[in-house]
């Protein structure tokens, strides 16, 4: 199934808000064993939403389009498809109503009279969305499929995710289950080259296998197709496969679970609070974790110690370890760990100090060098990394690294 | 000039890295009056790279594309280029293997016989690349122009910002100014219906007037085109407009230059050393300040303080006003503050204390209200707001209004 995107709105062209239905879509494509064939972004005019459509109708029998469903002027997406699929002008539609008067219930609202909601060129069939107001379109015919959601990030990926599998599965005919294995620590061509070679091929008898790769972790995913007693049996043989290959300690979870989620629902499974005492990340590892909701049950906080004074006065670190070894050292980190889980009075707690550039860096300890603190009360310990990038890659990395060595922590603790 | 853009790479489409280079592009262009028609991202083969060309060239009679340009089989953009245009096969150029050479001496290595960087379609000429190895391309002919540049973000950036001035210029064949007044606090639609109506029509008398939004901040820009002393008066003229209008205390710069680095510089002039205690953003305002080098100089650190038992231990905020005001209120933001300033000897400092949601508002106190807290050690004031989002954007627009705030505390410093 090939399938193509349009982006519709002067407004990503003109740089004022950032396409990011395109690379989600492309993203969440992969369950399904599929990608995108192209992606164009184009104005708000109607002659060129339908210049846009020829073209990849030209290359996909599925055209997936976001924005100009709203209300204003600007919004004419419904119009251009009705040009270019000869099926205007739009036209009342009992269905389309009715789907927009339940999402205006849900916020305890009428839908105006006449509203241009209830409006549908013909053939087209109104989508259920499940967090906004305006309604999807959908058009199945022979040669042509059609998919047209709302341009705002979470309307457009709320309404994929409720819309996409049903598709998906209408036009296969066959039942589908993604299998996501995520690894950490090891690059995308180590692992297939060196570490599993002969893995990929023969994941690839039983589904599409596809790699995605993160900073410091690669997700690796197999899309199978069959009948569900099919899907049963292949499931079990791979993850057999899995297990009994050396990928197996690299994994650290199966599914499309963020690693900051899978931190807080651990940690409060076991009723665990952590900290973190960050000198180059300068707060990024506690930023990434008050992104998710829940977080505040067991990250207590942290001290962002920028300067060494903030190292020497608020977490404790000795003045002794700072001039002899330098604020980049394993004494300094652990010494930064044991400071921040004192103070915090936290059970856990992790530290980073090393060297995020561009400046600052020494041929003994280069841009890119990280020390990891680890403290969980019994014991502190520090790892030594080094990594490649600019700055704001580099402190992206450290932190990953940091979460990685926080689920371990939690994974390995005995009350 | 009509421009459109065509991103390379199977990768973009598979969702293994994200399209990036279109949305600065689309930013870029702002200074030059100019945006993109369209944008496509296509795949690494030849012939969709054609096609896609193709439809640009309908619409575009300036194409910019990114990515393919490396040494290994998948990068193939040469070899379609000179397929589309006709210029092909792609052949030994002496002037490539110069710039090429270039490149290599610069990283103190030989650039190796026969490489492919040496190589161009008829009528291209090789540019300069600022930060990589892989020359860019250039064809320009009276229907078609055409400029290609590495994929790698920074690649792609240094090249366009090296040579789209001179590209631009030759074709406009005027000189050219971009004005750019970065205003804070009031809405794009507020700005030019309410607080200055009239404004954009008199600002478009000179040249072309756009307006950028970004969270509790808006751009003004304006592109002027003319003689060297034509600009020189319209500037002056533009200037005495803004400064005499009621946009005047909205502004907070004039150019291009991101709030975190004018915080940096202006506290460095200044000598000024400042510390964040954050509980909403979780670490965020210390993280986006620390994105940059030469925070180290006035950035001593933060304390994320997530639990009510780190207000109370660290930053000694009185259990008292925890208890009977609640943790979001301004008695808090205020204690936090000057006990992050007094705990991390700063001279200033600002704190958060807020609700990011989804969970955690009342009536009194629904989820986007924030309360920042500013202190320069002569006193200390809180200052309350409320905005809209899902919990990311939230933080971000939390952690945007705090530092404005902490750039007028560096402004309004008198020793």
């Amino acid at each position: 199934m090939k399938i193509g995107f349009l982006a519709i709105g002067n407004e990503i062209l003109h740089g004022k808000i950032q396409e990011a239905n395109g690379p989600w879509l492309a993203t969440f494509l992969r369950q399904y064993g599929l990608s995108l064939t192209a992606q164009v972004n184009c104005s708000d005019s109607p002659e060129d939403i339908q210049d846009s459509l020829k073209f990849l109708y030209e290359h996909c029998a599925f055209v997936i389009c976001s924005g100009g469903l709203g209300p204003t002027p600007d919004d004419v997406t419904k119009i251009a498809l009705a040009n270019f699929f000869n099926k205007g002008p739009i036209q009342v539609s009992s269905q389309a109503k009715l789907v927009a008067q339940e999402h205006y219930r849900r916020f305890d609202r009428e839908l105006p009279e006449g509203h241009g909601y209830g409006f549908l060129p013909k053939d087209f069939v109104a989508l259920h969305n499940p967090s906004g107001f305006a309604p999807g379109l959908l058009l199945q015919e022979k040669e042509h499929l059609l998919l047209a959601a709302p341009g705002v990030p979470k309307e457009f990926r709320d309404m994929l995710m409720s819309h996409l599998p049903k598709l998906v599965a209408l036009h296969s005919k066959e039942d589908l289950v993604f299998l996501n294995f995520r690894t950490k620590g090891i690059p995308e061509e180590k692992i297939f080259n060196e570490l599993c070679p002969g893995l990929w091929e023969r994941l690839a008898t039983f589904g599409s296998v596809s790699s995605l790769p993160h900073p410091y972790s690669v997700d690796v995913g197999i899309t199978l197709r069959g009948s569900a007693e099919e899907l049963k049996v292949s499931e079990s043989e791979i993850h057999d496969i899995i297990k009994n290959s050396p990928l197996k300690p690299h994994i650290w979870s199966v599914g499309l679970v963020s690693l900051e989620e899978i931190i807080i629902k651990e940690a409060a499974q076991k009723n665990l609070t952590f900290s973190f005492a960050e000198s180059c990340t300068g707060g990024l590892c506690a930023s990434r974790i008050t992104n998710f909701s829940g977080s505040s049950q067991v990250f207590w906080g942290a001290v962002v110690s920028y300067d060494n004074s903030v190292k020497e006065n608020v977490l404790g670190v000795s003045v002794d370890s700072l001039s002899q070894f330098g604020a980049v050292s394993e004494i300094v980190a652990k010494q930064m760990a044991d400071g921040v889980r004192n103070k915090l009075n936290t059970q856990l707690s992790v530290s980073l100090t090393g060297i995020a550039g561009p400046g600052g860096g020494t041929t003994e300890k280069p841009v890119g060098t990280v020390w990891i603190g680890l403290s969980n009360g019994k014991n502190t310990k520090a790892h030594k990394f080094q990594f490649k990038g600019d700055r704001e890659a580099l402190k992206y990395r450290f932190s990953q690294v940091a979460l990685f060595h926080l689920l371990d922590l939690i994974r390995d603790w005995r009350d």
